[in-house]
C-alpha cells in the first residue's frame, strides 16, 4: 500500500496510474503536479488527485512514493528540483520511453544514480495526451519493463513492481540497453516511418490531392504520426544512439528493397513479404486476439 | 443495368463488385470465374454469382460487362483468354492497384488497347482475401479512379463510372501516370515500409521478444504487413517505375533523419514531427469521422 503518491506530469500516463492504483485501493492519498492549472484543476474535477503543487519539491514532501511522468527532456529538471526534498525511504520511478537518458539525467543530478530510483517503462499509450485521456484500465494485461541498476535498492524495486502489479500490469526486468535497442526497433522506428511518411507526403505538390486518394490501410499505417510532436523529439534526443543506428540500418534495406523492385526481382520481393506476414500473423496470435 | 457480368477473379474485389451491383438492382446475371473450384462454389452458395465456369472465353460469352479482378501478374492471361470471345458492345474493366502495367498488358494482348477497355482502380479494400471476405458496402463513398486513354469509347467509360456509381462510389478521372504515381505514394509505399519493418524486426535474433514488447501502435501500423504477399510481389513489379523512385526517395529521407537524430537537432525534428501530425489531423478531419 502506497500512503502518499507523488505524480510530477499528470497526464495519460501519470493519471491512469493513480486512477489504477485508486481502483485497486492500493494508494490512500494522490498529490499531483504539473505546471498548467487547468490540468491540475481538471484532475481534482476528475478525482485523479486529491490535491496539487506547481512546485516538484512541495509535491514529492512526505511521498513515499513519487512517480516522474514528464517528457523525457523535463526528467532533468523534476530530479534536480526534488534533490533534497524527498522524504527518506521515498522510492522515485519514472515512465519514460528511453531509459539512457533518464539514468544519465540521474547522475548528472545526483551524483550516482540513487538507490531509490527505479527506472521504469509502461509500454502502454494511446495518441492521446492529458489527464482527461487517462483511465483505470490502461495498464491491464500491459507490459512494464523495469530496468534496475547494480545499485538499486531491492526493496525499492519490489515495491515499484508491487505497484505496477496492482494495476495488472506484467512487470518484466532488462537492461537499461537492451530497453532502449528494444524499443527503438517496436516503438521509435516506427514512429519515425509514420512521421516521415506523411511529412514526405505534405510536402509533395498536389499533397491535397494525394492525401484524397489515400486508402484504408493508411490511416491505420499513419495513427501514430498524430502523437505528441514535443514528446518524440524528446525520445529521439534521449535515445539517439540505438535509434539513430536502427534507422540508419532501416534506410539501407528500403534502399536495397528499391532496387529489388527496380530489376524485378519478384523471388526476392516474395520472401520478404511472405517472411513480413507469417511474422506478423504470429504476432497476432501471440496476442490471443481477433484482428 | 448490367445484362450480364463476367468477373473473372471472384475474391474480394470481384465478389464485392458483384454484391454492390446486386443490391443495387443494377444486374441482371452474374457470372464467375476463377481456377478455384472451391471458391467459386462459394461464391455460388453465398449468392454472390449465378453460375461460373473455369475458362474466361467462356465466362465472357455473352456478358455485356467484364471486370477483371485477378492479380496485376495474372492480367495478361486473362486478356488474352478473351481475346475474340468477347460479345459485340461488351466493356472490359478491371480493378488493378497499378494502371500502366495493364494497359502495357492490353496493348500486348490486343495490338493496341481497345476502345472497349477502361483500366480503372477501385481504392477499397481490407487485408483479407476470397469471396467470403467481399461485402456489399465495400465502395460505399470510396473512390474509384479510371484511367481512360485517348482511345477509350466514351459509352463505354460512361457505362463502368455508371457501375461503379450504383455501388455508391465516388469516380475521378486521371492519367495513367499520374495515378501510378499517387497510389505509389499512398499506398504502395506505406505497405513496402510495414512489410519491411516486420521482416526486419523478426530477421533480429532474440525476435520472440522484439514482438513481445510492441505497444498498441506497432499493430496498427502494421496491419499492412499482414496482405497477400502474392498480390504485393505484382504489385511492385507492375508499378516497379514509380515505387522504386519514390521508395528510395524516401530512404534518403530516413537517412537525413538517422543523421539529425545522431546529432541530437531537436528543432528539424519537431518540425518534422509537427509538419506531420497537422498533416495528418487535417486528413483524418477530411474524412469526417473520428478517429
Amino acid at each position: 500500500m502506497i500512503r502518499r503518491l507523488a505524480v510530477i506530469g499528470v497526464g495519460l500516463i501519470g493519471g491512469s496510474l493513480a486512477r489504477a492504483l485508486r481502483e485497486a485501493g492500493a494508494v490512500e492519498e494522490v498529490v499531483g503536479c504539473g505546471r498548467g492549472r487547468e490540468n491540475l484543476e481538471k484532475a481534482m474535477a476528475l478525482g485523479v488527485i486529491d490535491r496539487y503543487s506547481h512546485e516538484v519539491g512541495e509535491a514529492v514532501a512526505g511521498a513515499d512514493m513519487v512517480f516522474v511522468g514528464v517528457p523525457l527532456g523535463a526528467v532533468k529538471g523534476v530530479f534536480a528540483a526534488m534533490r533534497g526534498r524527498l522524504a527518506a525511504g521515498a522510492v522515485v520511478t519514472d515512465g519514460g520511453s528511453a531509459k539512457g537518458s533518464v539514468v544519465r539525467d540521474a547522475e548528472a543530478v545526483f551524483g550516482e544514480v540513487p538507490p531509490f530510483f527505479v527506472p521504469g517503462h509502461p509500454i502502454a499509450g494511446t495518441e492521446r495526451n492529458g489527464v482527461e485521456a487517462s483511465f483505470a484500465t490502461l495498464y491491464r494485461n500491459r507490459r512494464v519493463i523495469l530496468t534496475p541498476l547494480e545499485g538499486t535498492d531491492p526493496e525499492a524495486l519490489a515495491r515499484v513492481r508491487a505497484m505496477w502489479e496492482a494495476c495488472g500490469a506484467e512487470v518484466a526486468e532488462m537492461s537499461v540497453e537492451h530497453h532502449d535497442e528494444v524499443l527503438a526497433a517496436t516503438s521509435h522506428l516506427p514512429h519515425m516511418l509514420a512521421f516521415g511518411l506523411v511529412d514526405a507526403l505534405a510536402r509533395m505538390k498536389e499533397n491535397d490531392e494525394i492525401f484524397r486518394y489515400a486508402a484504408g490501410g493508411f490511416r491505420d499505417f499513419t495513427r501514430i504520426a498524430s502523437s505528441n510532436p514535443v514528446m518524440w523529439r524528446d525520445i529521439c534526443i534521449a535515445n539517439a544512439g540505438a535509434l539513430s543506428r536502427m534507422l540508419s540500418a532501416f534506410a539501407d534495406e528500403m534502399k536495397d528493397l528499391a532496387e529489388s523492385i527496380a530489376r524485378g526481382d519478384g523471388d526476392h520481393l516474395l520472401e520478404i513479404f511472405q517472411r513480413a506476414k507469417a511474422a506478423r500473423d504470429r504476432y497476432i496470435e501471440s496476442l490471443g486476439e481477433e484482428e
